[in-house]
């Protein structure tokens, strides 16, 4: 089983992700193919001292910058190292894809190169909220800005599958974001999707409150993915703040710097697991294929972390047991009313 | 000038919207009316040991539970502590209202004992977040879970009105919460809002994205109620989640506690920060009144600081800048779209 890697994918590319390649093959003995310009690959992998032939490279002569807009350039771009990545899993030469590269990019090249599972109406971009050991899938998180009911349905149901698959819960725990707890509460849109969560076989609990996402035992939270990407940079923006806060209270007052030096690893380990990198990175859901898209400023670590769960997700039958669940809840059609749309919509981040 | 006060709102009343009352009048020479049953309200007067003649007690014999449904107990319990406090403001009698009760009931009282001011279409619960010295007014954070775009413009205005008359910043700058930077970004709300927010004289400087809202120096910050809703109780939970973690951490190993004891006050005080108490409370915009919510778990000082904000909003003309500036706004009717609808939507917070 091969993970095609975007090698030009991220802040920090070529460099980390030549390095987590390389710490997923040493460490977890997991097959990489790196995707990207064959002489930039081949630099790196020199300056790092290893040896060219440990990798498969697979050239790909264009780059996709982060100020390019996703869905344009990839349609552009035909030779971008996204799209070359893609191939590969349609060629079969590979098992999934990982990228660190602009979520939007990756999720247009995914659309354009594998398209959706059959019976998907949207695919979802997810995230991992740092609250629980496994972590709490959220999603959708930007792919659609402007949702209908159905659509939050399958992205409850995917969320389901995805933890269920490759984290191996029995039974994942799906809670609706709303704004009040009785099913009463919400806009419009959350009050129809909780109404017709409560008619699927997934182990819906109901109405999340925002502030409480930490502290109902959750595996996973279905949102819009307008609301999806407040709540997760919300949540890095109010981390960004405590912590800045935080060290100049610290470096005010002298015995401040001494005390806090001694904290400093416990300070440390909170700062990292509000980074989303431990997780080593978020599913595009309802694509037809295994592509995990990792923190643009991803490291060698965050890297290899995301190589590790694109190859559990490769391997758990995860894609598999999405196309029966879709496609049969789609005949089965709640209401009829879920109409596969013709044009995914662009992504909006 | 008196300030109505809610003797019987929040989690701790009568205790701390009493004991708020006297600091405010000790410390401030304000003058505060008490709104609520009178035995009650002399008991705790008396068991704090203050004269009981010391405050104007205004009798309300019925008082609004956090679980009562807030617009219905507003309609049927006509005598609420909060229903007869906005009677003093209509009877000339109170200059403000301030209530640490569900701010559901408190705007539904206000709508429905002191109206809208004229010209605006949907009032807005305001929140302040606590990011810099004054405090970024976000709105709406939950009075409209639907909104239009005309009613995003109006709470842009009212927002800019609020932080210039009640805090003296001359030119408010104002911002929308947006997925993306770009005026392209966003869902169809947020993009139809930016287009006429840049045809309005208030000092707009485009979308603000979720995790920059803290770095970007802002005075106001504009979203859908819905949206301000998630993103005011994420900030909480995510602060909450991170100091219980910090504190787990810290226990876990003796020399750790021993460094945490040095920097607890500083600790102590970014925590404080993070609550909304120090800010006195938000603001409803667009009834017909001076209405000021504290939060729920509200104590002595918060209440003092609530009871505050309040004289310092009645003394500032906010109210009358805000008549002026609405109703003309109305009819110079920005596309003549903004049709003043009959029934105020219910809160949905």
């Amino acid at each position: 089983m091969t993970i095609a890697l975007d090698a030009m994918g991220g802040d920090l590319a070529p460099q980390e992700p030549v390095a987590g390649a390389l710490l997923a093959r040493r460490e977890l003995g997991i097959e990489v193919a790196l995707v990207g310009p064959g002489d930039a690959i081949r630099s790196e992998l020199a300056r790092q001292g290893v040896p060219a032939d440990e990798f498969e490279i697979v050239e790909a002569t264009e780059v996709i910058a982060m100020e390019d807009s996703p869905a344009q350039a990839v349609r552009q771009k035909k030779d971008a190292s996204i799209n070359v990545a893609m191939g590969l899993i349609k060629d079969g030469r590979a098992s999934a894809v990982v990228s660190a590269g602009n979520t939007g990019a990756v999720m247009a090249s995914a659309l354009l190169k594998l398209g959706r599972v059959r019976g998907v109406e949207r695919p979802a971009i997810g995230a991992m909220a740092p609250y629980t050991e496994t972590g709490i899938l959220v999603l959708d998180v930007g792919a659609n800005a402007d949702c209908k009911a159905s659509w939050l349905v399958q992205f409850a149901q995917m969320g389901s599958l995805y933890m269920e698959k490759v984290f191996g819960i029995a039974k994942p725990r799906v809670g609706l974001l709303n704004i009040g707890e009785e099913d009463t509460k919400g806009n419009e849109l959350t009050q129809e999707v909780y109404g017709r969560l409560r008619e699927t076989p997934i182990e819906f609990i109901g109405n999340v409150e925002p502030d409480r996402v930490h502290l109902v035992g959750i595996d996973v939270l279905v949102t819009d993915g307008f609301t999806g990407n407040v709540a997760v940079k919300v949540t890095e923006g109010a981390a960004d703040f405590i912590f800045r806060e935080l060290r100049e209270a610290i470096m005010s007052r002298l015995h401040y710097k001494a005390a806090a030096a001694v904290l400093r690893p416990a300070l440390m380990q909170m700062r990292s697991k509000m980074d989303s990198g431990e997780y080593g990175g978020a599913p595009l859901l309802g694509v037809d294929g295994v592509v995990i898209v990792s923190h643009g400023r991803a490291d060698a670590a965050a890297i290899k972390n995301g190589l590790r769960l694109a190859q559990d997700a490769a391997e758990s039958g995860m894609l598999d047991a999405l196309r029966g669940t879709l496609e049969s809840t789609r005949i089965a059609g709640a209401n009829g009313a879920a109409a596969v749309s013709p044009t995914p919509g662009e992504t909006t981040v």
